[in-house]
């Protein structure tokens, strides 16, 4: 292991706890976590980008515990007032979040770019690591269900994940940019790993893989891939990942999923639940318990996910050796 | 006395407090409230009516006495947090005030007018009697003063008044048109009086009237019209109006506003304090204690202001006598 620097795509939630852990025992400095906004929308008129405030929150401390979202000793008066008002209410905005939502779109309005403007509302809540969007481009999750097209915080929030998702797209990514910023990264030799968060892989980390030649910049940097299953025992430990998996006609497994990320991945950390899936899957197999339930584990998770990592070998550096 | 319905010309607290007083006396639906909407502003990305606002919550019981502005039982979670972002702080809004900010700027966005807007808001916190803006088209206070020419809410708010007005203009008032409703209200047989309610002649009524056609359709309606004077003792209640007088080389009392006011009022309400200008008020005055502290002296001053009203004739309706 030569390198010092680390990468993770992550999503919300899940993703973001084994951020934390990686917070815990990577320097602030080495650490940059790469935000998916194909769940940000446009609401109440205010651009909102859930993934990267989890992040923000999760990594400032400030997240809700309690809730499992959003932010911590909040207050929901705004919200409360506007349902009164006959206003939308079907996506719980808390009173301090709606803060860092008016700000960022006020920004937004004015002419600055949401990496710019994630990295100061990041210095100003005290997040030490660098949170840097996907792209500073719009890219829209939206999933063709049985209901028809809905966009992604309707299928998510207002509808609860009830639909069956037939098929899921990126509007926007075949325009949108990877940030230069990460590219940079990617191309630094001192890059130590990869690490694709326990995210959902169809909801959360395509479309931060969708833009033309994010995911060759990714294939191409020195460092290892390494993944980290968000399948645990066949199920998600939250959220709607399994049950997109079936309903997209595939066996909801931690070695599907790899097989998903292809020829993306060094390194794949499952579950020792999930051992007998291990032959099964074609990068190098870690085996770890997954679940992060206390801060303790998190941190654990993230030591497993380096370690496993400094054994890999980039299969592009074996070709560069070959070459 | 042969009408039976009631307009009001308001601005922010002054007359909100007459235009409450008039709510428990005229029933609510024989009782127009024309609101003042040169202090609307873009704030925060925000369309912000703090006029119509003001007299929503006043009407409605939703005021908050201890602050004597905005809403009560109000939370300050946002604001807290935005001035934590380094957002702009200045201008306080509290988390309940913001969801009508909120979901007001969202229907503008859509296309509604903000008449529409306000009547519906009105109807869902309870208010009584019709609370109309003076136009749905944008006039925006603007104030030249020795630090140049200023946007009202930072005169007013931002610069707490301080900077010495030296003229004041009511940016697309040539272009605003009086409400229809208005016009028609004006028009109708029924109307009883108009009254001007005792806010800033110069910033919470003179807006009201900018829109071509406005005073003449004012001057033109059959019933009496009678304003209450802002200044006490040559002292204004709250807020900038004896000072704005003073700087625009007017002796601040209150027989210089009825001057001001000219042949648009046909009575005039000034407190006993005053008794001694009333030989120089051309209007026919009637003396009152007119300083609004309780819910009953308002309801008291609005009992005032509809008698003396109905002993009133319009100049107009003579003219129509004469003709």
């Amino acid at each position: 292991m030569t390198g010092d620097f680390v990468v993770a795509l992550s999503g919300g939630i899940g993703g973001a706890k084994l951020a934390l852990g990686l917070s815990r025992i990577v320097p602030a400095d080495k650490l940059l976590v790469l935000a998916n906004v194909g769940d940000d929308f446009e609401h109440l008129g205010l651009h909102i980008s859930p993934d990267i405030d989890t992040l923000m929150y999760t990594l400032a401390g400030l997240d809700n515990a309690k809730l499992g979202w959003g932010r911590q000793d909040e207050t929901w008066s705004f919200m409360e007032t506007l349902a009164a008002l006959g206003g939308e209410d079907w996506f719980r905005l808390g009173d301090r979040d709606l803060a860092v939502h008016v700000e960022r779109t006020r920004r937004l309005r004015r002419g600055e770019s949401l990496s710019a403007i994630t990295a100061d509302l990041c210095r100003r809540l005290g997040v030490g690591p660098r949170v840097l969007p996907a792209t500073d481009d719009p890219v829209r999750t939206r999933l063709r269900t049985d209901e028809g097209w809905l966009d992604f915080q309707d299928y998510f929030v207002r509808l609860q994940c009830r639909p069956v998702v037939l098929e899921i797209a990126f509007e926007g990514a075949d325009d949108a940019r990877p940030h230069p910023d990460l590219l940079a990264a990617l191309r630094d030799k001192r890059l130590r790993a990869l690490i694709i968060c326990p995210s959902n892989p169809f909801i959360s980390v395509d479309p931060i893989l969708a833009p033309p030649g994010m995911r060759e910049a990714l294939s191409a940097c020195a460092a290892p891939v390494i993944a980290v299953s968000p399948i645990i025992g066949g199920r998600a430990v939250k959220g709607p990942t399994a049950k997109i998996m079936e309903e997209l006609g595939m066996k909801p497994s931690a070695s599907a999923v790899a097989e998903r990320y292809g020829d993306l991945l060094d390194g794949y950390v499952m579950d020792v639940r999930d051992a007998e899936e291990a032959a099964h899957v074609a990068p190098k197999v870690t085996l770890a318990p997954t679940l992060m339930t206390t801060l303790a584990e998190r941190e654990q998770l993230a030591r497993v996910v380096l370690e496993a990592a400094s054994g890999l070998t980039s299969r592009k550096r074996d070709r560069d050796f070959v070459a």
